[in-house]
């Protein structure tokens, strides 16, 4: 199990978790989360995109992995997604260069994935 | 002379005298910046949202003030507008709703402008 | 009209704008950010300081304006208040001293306004 | 040894090596910071709370783990402990989800402790 | 009066109003806040340099009026000042710009005083 | 292999993967990333000072680490070091201490290595 899927089984454990805390604010803002993202007059391939940049620069490895994964999903091309991350170095500096690191580790792992699905 | 005509003026003069400063590392990186969202892989008009979202989640007015014109100016619609804002809501939290104020401020300021001149 | 009732109007009228924009996302996030600070588990009092600490070290004077009027109202005095300020103080160090300037410049105002309604 | 142990552990062990380092500010900081969250015009309580959504919203994992530890010895209730995440979670955004996931799990280990030693 | 000399004086009032208030942790953070950049193994000069530079990638205005104050009087040279705020603009990005801009407008302002003094 | 050792093995191994991405602003940012910390007016020692404080306050571990491994390269002592944490602890708060930990075992693994290779 590579560390995109442990992230993925930990992020799903949790969420469950929280959820059956029983708050219903928590509960209706997953819900928003997941609503925002969905196809609306942006495309879900931008608004992935601005998912990421946004996740870039507040610097949250977690949230970047995910994003990675759903922009993978969502046919965003190699150049893109270094355009993406170039966006987020210049307006975010250096500080953000340890998460591009992760960033394209992670995109490597998926690419990886796609690949050995594809044989 | 409303807010957005002050703000470009008051960016105009201080980038100026900032690059007269004789810093050659600021100046590449001024550079840098506007390549950032010339059309590439992603297209201006994306760019320019990634640029908004990354603004609106690190809390720069200014910045928020810069990439609101520039969206404009790149054709995105109220729609569009607002989903992007909805995006930096969710992953940044109430803390931006102030910033979402200014942002709308300037989109009808903006929208006002591209009125009267149509006329 | 002094600050605090300036910030007020700007917030109504502002709010008022961002939901007529017809996104249902935002809306329904207002919605449930007014009902994260209602009475449950903990009280309206404890919820209104944290989210005055929550803003405090955020750095968002609008939030901070919004929170201080709020404490007032549910009757925070003036030792809780600085007690709070210096948990802010502590956690977020001297970058938040410009917000707790504002902070009891905010308090001071709303003193003013109980004394001048208690005559 | 879980991990709220280990980071027990740690934490005490570089306390104590940076208060070695013999900088006199450091030091006076370090008992500033005990003290306040000592008992005053707030309770213990109310002051963990506000210590521990300002780790939140400001995204510091240890930071939260050892505000986490406190709230439960100063008798946090569940559903307080997840409305004040909610605050967290509206002031802050999804971008503290991974680190509500955190708190939630230091959570559930404290209560692990709480019930294998009330055998 | 210009906005140097308007920051000064409502900076001192309302640090005289804090300190006011009675909070001894608030008073006791305030004097280390001082003593942290008195000379000792490194001189004040770099000291202000330190606090200049967390103060702009941190973005706070107030902050950096206040050590940009403190640069010139430590006999910090336009070109060292501008290295300085190249490393700011590296660490942290395009965001700072819009605190470039103030840094310069304030460096400006007090190189007048100094020309107007020494005449 | 050390923490330290592991870690530039990981940078120098992602830098390299990020650079054969082929985005030209990356590259160029990475360039002038290098340029910052170059002696000029300021000298290097200096600039990375700057570096490992506004490292610090933004709480990036892996800037930390490679700033507090330049700031011994350049002959910072402990004293300076520590006024230096002294600093971001008083600008950034107790939120800094975690980092104020790492950094502290990062010198003390620098240190140890230093005496290893001068026996």
């Amino acid at each position: 199990m590579d560390s995109v899927d442990k992230f993925k089984r930990y992020r799903e454990r949790m969420n469950s978790r929280i959820l059956s805390g029983g708050n219903l604010g928590i509960k209706r803002f997953f819900a928003l989360d997941s609503r925002a993202y969905e196809k609306g007059a942006l495309d879900v391939k931008t608004k992935e995109l601005l998912g990421l940049v946004a996740s870039m620069v507040l610097r949250c490895n977690d949230c970047i992995t995910y994003h990675v994964i759903r922009c993978v999903q969502e046919g965003v091309s190699d150049d893109q997604f270094f355009e993406a991350l170039n966006v987020t170095l210049i307006v975010g500096g250096s500080i953000t260069i340890p998460h591009i690191r992760r960033a394209v580790e992670t995109l490597d792992q998926c690419r990886e994935k796609q690949r050995s699905r594809g044989l």
